[in-house]
Formats: C-alpha cells, sequence, structure tokens
C-alpha cells in the first residue's frame, strides 16, 4: 500500500514506470527520457514527448500569450532536440474557463504558430474543454530519428567530456525581471526573451544525432544540477564539473551583483534554460568543437567537465570537490516557481 | 478582432483551424475529424488523439479511479477505432493537486492498465505536475492504419445507409444512477458499467477498414444528434433517421418509465456512448449485416437510416419528419453535465 500521506512527482512516476508494457515489441524506450521511442517500419523511429503548462504554475497570469503558445511548443521540441530527432506533429489540448477572452486564444495560437513554422511542425489536432478554475495546456509532439541515430540519457562511459549548449542561469533572471515588469513583453532584453521565448536547440541535436559524436543527452528544463544527475544516474556513471566553466552571458554577469549572488552560482542553481547536455568520446571533442565554425547559428559548446566510475556529481571548485546540490524543483512543493 | 465577450468551442476550434501547417506533405488530415492522419513510410499512417478528463467537468470527484482511468483510455481507443485504427502508445499526463492520495494514482493506473492489456497499449510516458484546484488529466493516442483503409468522417454519398453499434442512451442513464448512488461501483448494472467502463469498437473499426465496407465513420462522444450533424456536413450529405429504429437497451427501457420519458427519445437525447456511427454503400450492406455472425464479441449493429442529397438531419417520426434538435453539450456551457 502506498503512503497517502505525500504525494511527490517521483512517487507518481514510480507508480507509471510499473505497468507492464501490452506492446512491447513495439517500444524501445518508454518512460525514462526526455521521448518515448517507438519502433516504425524501416530503420525508423517515432519520438513523442509531452509537457504541460498551467497558469500560475508554469507561466504568469500576466504574461503575454504569444509567450506562452511559443513557449509550449519549444519546451516540447527541446525534448525532441535531446533525442536528436526532428520534429512532427503537435496536439494540443486547450482547457479554458468560460471568461478567457477568445483574443488570448488568437494570440496563443499566433505565438505558436510562429515556433511551428520555423521548426515545420504541424499543429495537428487536439482536445477542448472548460476549465473551471484557470487556463491549463497539454501538448504532445511527435518527431522522427533513424533508430542507430537516436540519442538517450543512457551511454556516457567514464572518460567523456561533458557539454553544454548557450548559457546557463539566463531565463531565471529573464523571469525575475519579467514578473517585477509585471510582464511587459519587449524586444530588448536577452534575459527576458530567454524566459519568454527559449530556443529550442534542434539544429545541435540532430547534427550530434547524424554525426553520432554524443554518447548521452539530455535538456536543461530543470536546471543543470537535476540534468546532471539523471544523466549520470541513467548512464551509471559518475560525473564531474568545474564551477568556474559554467558559460555564463553578459547579461546575467550584469544581473547578478544586484542580486548579491555570483553569476556561476546563479547559473547552478537556475532552471528553465532548456540549452542540451550531452557527453562526447574524447576521440570526438575535436570535430563537435569544430561544429561551429561552419554554423553560425548554432549555439556556443562549452565543455564543462568528464564523467568517471562510480556514480554522483561532484563540483569542483576552489581546489576543492563537493556534492552538487540539486537545484531545479519538485512540481507538489507548494514553493515551486511558476 | 475576435468578440471577447464569449468564449465557445467552436469558435477555439475555428481559430485553431487557421493555423497553417508546416510539413504539410506529412499532414494527410489534420483538425476536425477523429484523429489525425499523419503519412509515415511505404503505405503507412500514424493516427493521433486526444482527450481531457477534468475532476467535475468530465468525471464526478466521487469516481471510482479504476473507472477514470480505464476511461480516459477509452475513449482515446473510440478515436483509434472511428477511423478504423490499431491502437499504439499512450501519453499521459498528470496534473494533481498536492492533497490527491497516492493510493489514487495506483487505483487510476490499475484501471488504465486493464484496457491498455486488452488492446496491447504502451503507456509511454508523459508529463507529472501539480495543479493547485483538482485533478487534470490529459491523454494522448497513437495508432496504425493502411493509408488506403482510414475512414474519414467525410465520404459518404447519397444512398448510403447508415448504421449504428451497439445501443444507444445507456451511459446517460448510468451516470444518473451512478451520482444518485454516490459512486459506488458495482459489477451488476449495465447502465453504471457503460458509464464507467465504456468499450471502444476496436475490432468492429478495424473489420469495417480491412473490409473497405464503411464509406464514413464518427465516434459517438456527444451523441447521436451531434455524431449525424457531423458525419452528414463533412460529408456534404443530408442524413434521415427514424426515430423507432434507435437501437435501445432492456436496461434502458427499464429505467425510462421512472424518469417520465420515452427510451427512444432519452436515446437520441444523451451522450458518452462511445459507439460508432457508419455509413455502408447499399450493395455492401448485406455483408455488413453478417459480420456479426462468426464473431460473437461484435457489438449489434442498426441500420438507422440513410444518407440523401442535400444537407441536415431529419427524424422521421409517427410519419412526419422534422429536423433532428442537437443533443450533446458545449463544454463552455457552465450547466454542461459532467
Amino acid at each position: 500500500m502506498s503512503d497517502n500521506s505525500t504525494i511527490t512527482e517521483s512517487a507518481v512516476i514510480a507508480i507509471a514506470r510499473r505497468i507492464k508494457h501490452f506492446g512491447a515489441s513495439r517500444l524501445i524506450k518508454g518512460i525514462g527520457d526526455d521521448c518515448a521511442v517507438i519502433r516504425t517500419p524501416g530503420a525508423g523511429a517515432l519520438l513523442i514527448t509531452s509537457d504541460v503548462f498551467i497558469e500560475g504554475v508554469h507561466f504568469l497570469s500576466a504574461q503575454p500569450p504569444e509567450s506562452v503558445g511559443a513557449k509550449l511548443l519549444a519546451v516540447n521540441l527541446s525534448d525532441i532536440a535531446a533525442m536528436g530527432g526532428t520534429p512532427g506533429e503537435a496536439i494540443v489540448d486547450l482547457m479554458l474557463p468560460g471568461k478567457t477572452p477568445l483574443d488570448w486564444v488568437e494570440r496563443f495560437y499566433a505565438g505558436m504558430s510562429e515556433v511551428a513554422r520555423r521548426f515545420e511542425v504541424n499543429v495537428a489536432g487536439g482536445d477542448v474543454s472548460r476549465h473551471p478554475d484557470r487556463i491549463t495546456l497539454a501538448l504532445t509532439l511527435t518527431g522522427r530519428c533513424r533508430r542507430d541515430e537516436v540519442i538517450y540519457r543512457k551511454g556516457a562511459k567514464p572518460g567523456d567530456l561533458v557539454y553544454v549548449s548557450g548559457t546557463l542561469g539566463d531565463a531565471d533572471a529573464g523571469l525575475e525581471i519579467v514578473k517585477n515588469e509585471e510582464c511587459k513583453m519587449r524586444n530588448g532584453g536577452a534575459l527576458e526573451r530567454k524566459y519568454l521565448f527559449p530556443e529550442p536547440r534542434i539544429e545541435l541535436g540532430r547534427l550530434l544525432a547524424r554525426t553520432r559524436t554524443a554518447s548521452a543527452m539530455i535538456d536543461l528544463s530543470d536546471g543543470i544540477a537535476v540534468g546532471l544527475r539523471q544523466l549520470g544516474d541513467a548512464s551509471r556513471v559518475a560525473i564531474e564539473v568545474e564551477a568556474d566553466k559554467m558559460p555564463v552571458s553578459d547579461a546575467l554577469e550584469g544581473f547578478c551583483p544586484k542580486r548579491g549572488v555570483e553569476a556561476a552560482d546563479w547559473a547552478l542553481r537556475a532552471g528553465g534554460d532548456y540549452e542540451l547536455l550531452f557527453t562526447v568520446p574524447p576521440e570526438k571533442a575535436r570535430q563537435v568543437e569544430r561544429f561551429g565554425l561552419k554554423r553560425p547559428g548554432l549555439p556556443r559548446l562549452t565543455c564543462i567537465g568528464v564523467a568517471a566510475a562510480g556514480e554522483g556529481v561532484a563540483l569542483l571548485s576552489n581546489g576543492g570537490s563537493e556534492p552538487l546540490q540539486m537545484g531545479g524543483w519538485e512540481h507538489f512543493r507548494s514553493d515551486a516557481p511558476v
């Protein structure tokens, strides 16, 4: 019998993972990676992922609806990117209070449509229903990939180098700014844009898959500490990262002093960046580091550490080593950030 | 500019339908049928559908969690059945208040798992999040079908016969009984079972697809009147149905007198039966009517009318003809049935 006194995300997932698979020959990977992976005829695989957005939990009531629509699709695209896939079709469920302005719906779809255009996604269906309390959204996205190109969380080996794309901590800083400005959307402000309109790393994910250069990959929805732990646990390796290698933007360097915090510390604790974290065997590192030379649109790639035998995530700083504290959040904590 | 004063399901869908398709070569059918239909390599098609379940809107707070899990999967299976497809993978999003007992989650998955076993569905992933207000669920289900076997709402021709599977009105009668009994789940009671554990018509859908005997099909989630209208509009035909042909169960005949209503009238107004409504060219009717001879598990099939040139749905009764009033419900009506 379960303990009825507390519900946690991990407890719910543990129950879901116990369900038997009844078409197991089709299922290559179920619960426990960024996407489910389904066998399709020939050499192909179907990828499927889903993320929900709840008003006041995952987005602010005053957030521009264009941002809500764009970001709901982008965070799902980020899961497709983390497997090395090409995006397919989106199924969007809208649960709306009766007082929701139709204009909100128009602007929500306008924002989503712009992202769909850039990544050639079809918004192909979904359900519409009244929700008595608040705007509640769910999006399920398909993708495709050759089966032998799919990159899982599992696969990193001791000695593999650990890379992260882009910069860390910007989105959470953007959230702070957006909240204090009551959600005015501006074209300026790289930090705000990273929160309102995160950029899924589809091109990078495809490149790593096509060149078979990454041994494991995950996207950073809940922060670097959670991502390192999940990738290391799935691959059964330890990971050591160096605090002063964390890539931080100039904008974050400007933001942090006002908050009395070091940018590298902020980057280690923050979530919501939707960057890719991946491992590369040492002999392929040079190839990966040259990716950007011919592709100016790719994000910067930074080697932040190395996989090792053992388990756990260690943070090296000031000549010492300590276990990396988990940042990110549990979705059932009542103080979870929006 | 949209009218901001009212939000309706059809207005939201109209906005969604205006989104351009950006991978249009993959998309065979988007919004506007029971499933989206996506081209896959070879002769195949991927079907995708999604339905949400909100506590107090789509299910009762006191409803047995086994029923909620079983029914959430079953209503999505019904959409796959309505295209003639074979079920595939389910992606389940759980949004739960922090006070939800873990035992509720266990029992929810137990109910879903039993249906998944019978129809060889893999529960392959999904998202888990806190919901501040009430249990809110979304399920997206894939299916597969040969492209040349998919049955759409469109395709009925004047002269085609109109069939419905099973009996009508049982689920809504079951809901009345369940509500008055405060949701005690019993093994007896065909009406309650039809509400709590609807039976998706996968075998019938596959049979109609494989034999290419149905010209158009839809599932009856919102009642026979809505289904007839949607199938007729998509096929651009009129439909005439006969009131005294509506298939009603003995159990409903026993239930209706206490409510002071004719069983046939109840069947015309009720929703939630998840039966299949389909059309058959006259030369194939004999083949369809013989389906049940070798397959005792198939539901009964009843010819209730005929398609004709024109538009609209006419109800023939007592020697007269009148437009069939819409039953079912608009999801944004505050008095929508749970």
